[in-house]
């Protein structure tokens, strides 16, 4: 039995909230039990410098927790003035991770950036960003597509994450903070529909085995597979145009 | 009659969500009209080492914006290495005002700081994260107060503020985006109870006389007590202990 | 009676030296008692690429402590990488003042700077800043309509400012440091000719109310009567051409 | 047939020049075809505050490009002012990699510092600086039991990285430059002993299925084999004492 | 005849004012022609912690143009986060050449910074700040003698500097901005009474043989003796105990 | 008798190793005694921007230390996020010797960035780097000869450097760290051919006459006719063309 009660297979409660703020074109709340995330899709009409006159578009991820996100305070990473390792390694994940479903043709010369802002921390901040960055930038490409501006909606499938863990030896599915911050192994894995996009598994101590490896694909699939469900059943119906 | 349909002397609604989060001691998510700050009190029991030993503690505040929080969206400061000058002005702006109210010798050594993080901004940001920030500031104190660490509330009184100016020649009180950015006359307000703590007035192009600064204060001291009524209903019940 | 033998609404001596050194086209040496300012107003013929093609100009300043300027050497800024907060607010409250009072299309697209580098510190640094500053733009416009460059001089009338405050509950005209460090009140007011242009009053410990602010008000326009005398004589001659 | 004729699961030619330099207490040139790392291990006889007093020591790993290690000069870092996040991931990575195989207790209270600065770069980096990185270590420990500073030495097992990739549909063994940036899916796997310590798999445009992921993993396990005997024969000689 | 009239050995005309401001314990506003450099000492009655316990002081220099120096306004260098090389360079050579003449026995154990900020620039603002800072730490050392807290004066000789280079062929010393922009070889040359304490020659585009670098130390020494004489007649009479 | 049994005017065993890698242009590994420089020439077929359509070249260098380099490991400055004075007046003098004896002209349109990163410091690394450098450079542009590219080959006469300094009163030539951190004197000269480029000399702790320096002079210039002679011996025969 898990310390939530949950068995090794489960999912946390997860909720996606559409147009939590109206500012930016796509707006989501998502939350994976008490991880809370704010993902925002920023759509400017231009590409860097670099791209212009391709036709084509970008889509980059930025990452960031409010001090207030945990029990003791995140000091803010500007007073470094830099982001951490961390924080680079993790909107370098989502950035790939989103840009792996997008046909940047059919975007078009148009650059859209998802912040993904985590308003509080239980474990699986960066999970839950990938899953609520693609409920964002599908809105926004939506209202692209309904603003006459985009012909073809660019998402090809969903991308969906989740992290899994060896704890006590037991293989679980979504770890928060508690059950993070004990496992032997940890790993991440993203995926574009049913193929695999990103798998980082790292041991924490205890070097792994091929089979500890596989028992942790075969959870992360499924947690996925009901993820990416729920994904496309919050977009099944179009937001508002604006 | 103003963009919004309000009178010259009208707040815009404001609301106080109080435990938006859980993670912080405090934590409120105060909206005036499509403005939004999530503000988070957190406590260290300990304060920088030149204060310690007089048994006294301290206040302060951060403020920062997140990207999505405008329609065009706004660059991290992270990325330039250091928070914008507009960005310290307002957090000094808040801490000050906050220290003004709480009395450092009942709240002991100890460091609370309150961060005040903008997830969508339409105009008066600073001065609903000074209105928030009490109440999570009072939160969080309280239950210092039911956890007996703190024998006696150190706040002495409501801390609030409100934005005033004149547009179009016509004093108006708590203005969105919209009417700011075309103000000749711009001043932010801080009042504790119903006392001055600041005062910052500054002409947008057009020099202003005694008697438009007069019909301003008249304004703002009008708005702050609608404000300090509401955040005295507020916390008028404790929150549950923690 | 004040530490240093002057009534409550008495100026320290206060003198100008134009051109104190001849590389900029305006330098002013102010000096309000023992506080020094050296404040030079450098041209660019040449606006920041947003401004270009509108014909208008620019004014912004910027402002430093040198090191030796008080009695506890003060660290220079270079060495943590950016302008202190503080730093910040004065630079922007000086830029402002002057383009309050600057005609910007009759300066045509050239931008000036003015520095104001303070040589000695006891109190009023920013308040004499925007005085000699004013000298210096003063001159440097000058030189520009001698040369034939500028047709109509750009300054439309004096900018001057002073600090006010209360101290053991007497309101004060322009505090030298051993008042500043103990004021309940500190306000400092910037006019352009009689009317306002920035109100900044805060309380340290101890709210005002409306009376207090009325009296540091009167006390204010005083002292810039005074001020904004002396910076019309200082310029009622013509500097030498250059 | 690859590029450089060799068949899929081949390595490059591979070496390790020990003692290349004499300053640090293990130095190691290694070579994976073209790809040169400098790997020297720095012996500090403390450990950072946060760890005194637990017997226990440290090791971490930085990792650098010299400006010249490539066809196209690379702009030196401390230009920008931090390492970019992609040098910050692979330190991480070489750091966690030694971690998972040095018995800390047996180290004792001395913290190891391994720097790979890359001399020329041909793909492959991180994983020859990994396989550098531990043969430094090793001479280190060595030499610190031949001083009798440490009773055992304190390396479990051997840590090898190699990368794979999926290039044409081809799943390859060790990706000079030219096959990483065509590369479909790009793998870097990361062994103790036989055990797994480091998974990450990333899909360069083409997600990638549970039969791909195996293929890449059976690369790997027999690159690594081949790397580790490399690295046990190399060591087994003890280095002369220091 | 060189452009401003002076023989190829001629100084141009040098003065010391002493005591320019009252907040530093030595202040001297050292002018050489138009080069105008404010050098204030400060004593800081501590020493960086590696020297405590060690009964020894320490004198560091730092030094600054302010923006409004030259014609063309210098930016400053808070602005790029850090000292440019230039300034660096400049700064360890006041430091160096400063302890050179300094008993830091007999200074104890307290630390004296000189700050040199260059008011005006017209060449030569390194070797004027030298001979400024001179005057400034001997006064402030005079002073610490005065107080009784140092027995013996710590300078134990005077210590000038000047520069000389070859225009057109022909050796000159003390070049202004004019001369020296144009310079085929350029020399700083600093003395501790009448031996050598630094040297540094480079040629701008045209090698130089021994004969010219004997003529430019034969320059250099008369210089330097007129100006030590200069210093020590400044210094003769204490300054004004504090 | 010196620590490594060499006499006063001896230089250390000099070795340059051509083509160490391949990726530049120009790649030599410099030694002097235990000193081991890469010194790398890298081709930009550009200039910057404010030197286009001249007609003329460019050439600058860059300095670094390995943290393996010496005993106690050398932080790197990455850290610190900037170069430290050192290194900006190492690669300063390194950049402007090379300038000395390279025909811009001849260059063309194109800039060259020589790095030099020390594999391994015992003293000396800024001289054997321009030697070092030297090599480098020639070869790079004896290759941009070799493809037609430039017309006649820039380089004018050598450019070689040494250190001199007086260690217990002795003049001694091409000091190893261990003579170095002891030295009275400490000088560095650079020549081009048998003229002069830079003469550096530093007393540490004690002045120096002029018969001193002349003492270090000679040593100096008998010592660069060595290297220069070794310089030639080396580019003798062309590199393989690329």
């Amino acid at each position: 039995m898990r310390p939530d009660g949950r068995q090794p297979d489960d999912l946390r409660p997860v909720s996606f909230e559409r147009d939590y703020t109206d500012a930016a074109l796509g707006s989501t709340l998502v939350r994976f039990g008490r991880t809370t995330v704010l993902c925002t899709a920023s759509v400017d009409e231009d590409v860097p410098r670099w791209m212009r006159g391709r036709g084509t578009g970008w889509v980059t991820a930025e990452y960031s927790m409010l001090p207030g996100a945990s029990e003791e305070r995140i000091r803010r990473e500007v007073k470094d003035g830099k982001p951490s390792g961390r924080t680079q390694e993790i909107q370098r994940l989502i950035g790939r991770s989103l840009r792996a479903v997008c046909d940047m043709g059919a975007l078009g010369e148009r650059a859209v950036t998802v912040d993904c802002d985590v308003l509080q921390a239980d474990g699986g901040t960066r999970t839950a960003s990938i899953c609520g960055a693609w409920v964002s930038l599908h809105d926004a490409c939506t209202r692209l597509v309904q603003r006459g501006a985009v012909a073809t909606h660019p998402l090809t499938t969903t991308c969906a994450a989740i992290s899994v863990g060896i704890v006590d030896g037991t293989p679980v599915l979504d770890l928060p903070y508690v059950e993070d911050s004990t496992a032997e192994v940890d790993m991440n894995v993203v995926m574009a529909g049913d193929r695999l996009v990103e798998v980082q598994g790292t041991a924490e101590g205890v070097p792994f085995d091929r089979a500890g490896l596989d028992a942790l694909l075969d959870l992360a699939e499924k947690g996925i597979g009901e993820l990416s469900a729920l994904q496309r059943a919050t977009v099944a119906e179009a937001p508002a145009p604006r």
